[in-house]
């Protein structure tokens, strides 16, 4: 046996060379030209044309308030539910928009979903398959989602229902090679402790185009991530987790330095949340449509109606969450010594497994803050907002997971600063670090949060290049 | 500001060179001789006499079980409590020798606690300062310790307690250069998701040498490594976090193949566990000695007074866990193609923060699976237990944390297999991967389990060569 065996070279950094060879081509692959991209994705929107309705809670079907706590569940226990949160910060003391103690509705769905990307090499260059798929929460409906996107459900086959497309090369061994895979969290304001499993598997053998798939290099779906709501949330948290060398000459700190930081920034805060009745949760009223918070911050609990117009499109109800405004995620960026670097944030969010991961430098929806004082507002809010059109590295406008966030929408930024607007020492629990440290932490789960991903997403396509 | 940064090496590869030039040194270093060792060692055991003994409950000072729930607390609300769990593991088919769902008491301490090793080099080779600590649960007290131990309350000083001598090289920035730093997560099946930070420190300036306190290389500890009970828990998990760039010519599976198999044992496996009160636990019931389980496996919850010899030194009650017999934690190991591979299992425990994390290839107290069939014992158990003399590459007594755990003493052996016994492709839930990926993955938390890292705090030390 021992002298069969044929050895693998641990690090293979062939997967990342092919992925910028990719990314290279940006205006057509072997399979649709980046200029009928458009056209494409609007044939196959009105293919399957959804109508989506809001509707009070009660005409949910198969929903409904459990009786003893409020909580919003449906009949099967299948899907999700929708509980109270308690949530207590400990550790360093919080800034003026950040509270201490909280209590929120928070979405429960303890399984781990999959998103995979199917990659294949075509004429010498990896194409990855996309999908045009319909998510009700979407602002357009139909964005470019990962080849697949499956729930626990789904790829167990527990329940019944269409079996999911190209699902076997992210579940069974051995027909294609892996380049990426590791669970990575979700919102963690919105869900509790909630993962998925971010894929990229390349085919080994000829794979068929399906109706509503394309094939797609990496560049073309750079310039697509460059317009807004194309590109959906699970394709960009995905292609973060592409294997992707960034030429650097160094860095501000040593990788050593930069997991010393983050072990540093675990360990000071204490993060402490438990589930509670959502008929208790202080400061969030239900009515018939909605369940707000009293100032009208944050989100709303919603419920909508999802219409297909033909037979062979499923209709369905379902509650959403819907943020109250419009959101900012923005990294900061500065050259030191000519090499790029980014100012991540290390955030608390109730739903996060493990008290902090890296955050984007500024990460908030501006109206929850505009009641505060410039002085109180969040670190670097003000300098994103009031950037110089030619400090703008990067801005479009995406959407968060349609299938549970109701126009969840942000502005995605890159801004360009210097000495006096962020300092090369900045405030604590910030710090520069460059996008291959990034993308370096992007092989293992739970250090870099959902938001924060897509940035490096259009840093991986190169949708911009710093 | 941008002209004048200097940037740093990203990886810097120096740290696990000067680590294996401090394990060659096994007789000597610019300290104690080893030879010398047990003679130091044995002084600093008479300096401090301590006596330990087992009392009822009601001895305790301070501790009690609270009335409505049971749970064992002392009424400062400080140290830990000992509370009930109640787990119920999903995913794949259990074995007879596991249960699906399970009660049992755990210890409640949420609070990130600091292991640091402090380095320095002196004539040239990296030293290791080591400290003689007195933990009450150690069959013989006294064992080496990191340099510092601290809680959390230990470091930010929250309560009264003599200072934690060199706790400022961990915890103010500057006074050294950080070699490792990293969360790791303690027992699970005795500690509710609890990590410590394990840190190796190297001084920038000279040390002074306290009382207790000792230079060793990692060599010498290397040599200590292979007698019974004398290097803690504590100072092994801290030696797996090191830098060691193994010298493999490939592995049998790339390191995107080893995450992509970790990350599938996570998400296949689920693992849900909630506190209940003490008094509710089923199977367990307390007398005035202990609380135990009702066919006497597993462990027990005990009571001990610790009682100094002089005024210079504290006495103290505190509750301990104890477990029931000898544990024992094996490595299988296997060339490949010239290249030591160890089997590695992904162990669900019912205290771990992310469902699971690896451990050896057998981790068990073999009296708990007597009564089983031997096809019903736990897999490779008999291969290690009926292992010849010849293929015993490693074995030595080493306790766990004498600090919360009264004679958790485990056998911890590396056995060579063959293809016969350790087939090249084993059951599901274990994997072949070398030491190199091992530390690979130490650089980061909850992915190797506290026995497992004492296995590799010794092929770190070079204890055995494989």
């Amino acid at each position: 046996m021992n002298d069969v065996v044929r050895l693998a070279t641990r690090n293979d950094s062939s997967s990342s060379v092919r992925m910028w060879q990719s990314a290279a081509m940006t205006d057509a692959g072997a399979g649709l030209r980046t200029a009928d991209f458009a056209a494409w994705l609007e044939r196959r929107r009105r293919a399957h044309r959804f109508q989506v309705r809001r509707i009070p809670f009660a005409d949910l079907d198969g929903w409904a308030f459990e009786e003893a706590t409020g909580n919003l569940r449906h009949h099967s226990g299948r899907f999700f539910t929708v509980e109270g949160l308690h949530v207590v910060r400990g550790g360093p003391p919080v800034g003026p928009y950040q509270a201490a103690e909280w209590e929120q509705p928070i979405i429960v769905q303890p399984e781990v979903g999959i998103l995979g990307i199917l990659a294949k090499e075509i004429d010498g260059v990896l194409h990855l398959l996309m999908q045009a798929k319909m998510e009700p929460g979407n602002p357009n409906l139909v964005q470019l989602s990962p080849t697949v996107q499956a729930t626990y459900s789904n790829y167990t086959g527990v329940h019944r229902g269409a079996p999911v497309k190209y699902l076997d090369y992210f579940v069974r061994p051995g027909r294609g090679r892996v380049i990426a895979d590791v669970l990575q969290s979700e919102h963690g304001s919105w869900f509790l402790q909630k993962s998925n499993r971010n894929m990229i598997v390349e085919a080994y053998d000829d794979v068929p185009l399906e109706e509503d798939f394309c094939w797609l290099t990496l560049g073309q779906i750079a310039e697509l991530m460059r317009r807004d709501y194309v590109v959906n949330m699970d394709s960009r948290t995905v292609l973060a987790c592409c294997p992707a060398d960034y030429d650097e000459a160094g860095a501000l700190y040593s990788d050593t330095e930069v997991l010393s930081w983050f072990t540093a920034e675990r360990a000071r805060h204490d993060l402490r949340a438990w589930r509670m009745p959502l008929d208790d949760v202080a400061d969030w009223v239900r009515d018939e449509h909605r369940i707000a918070h009293v100032a009208n911050r944050y989100f709303r609990v919603v419920a909508v109606a999802v219409e297909g117009s033909s037979r062979e499109v499923a209709s369905w109800t379902q509650p959403l969450f819907e943020p109250v405004g419009l959101g900012l995620v923005a990294f900061v960026v500065r050259s030191f010594a000519g090499v790029p670097h980014l100012l991540v944030h290390a955030r608390v969010e109730g739903g996060f497994l493990d008290t902090v991961e890296l955050g984007a430098t500024v990460q908030c929806t501006p109206r929850n803050s505009a009641h505060l004082d410039s002085a109180d507002r969040p670190p670097f809010l003000d300098l994103v907002l009031n950037a110089a059109p030619h400090q703008i590295r990067y801005l479009a406008l995406h959407s968060e997971e349609g299938g549970r966030f109701m126009h969840a929408n942000n502005r995605y930024v890159i801004v360009e600063a210097d000495e006096d607007s962020a300092p090369a020492v900045p405030p604590p629990g910030f710090l520069w670090v460059t996008p291959g440290q990034l993308s370096f932490l992007l092989r293992h789960g739970r250090y870099v949060n959902v938001q924060a991903r897509t940035l490096l997403a259009i840093l991986n396509a190169r949708a911009v290049q710093l």
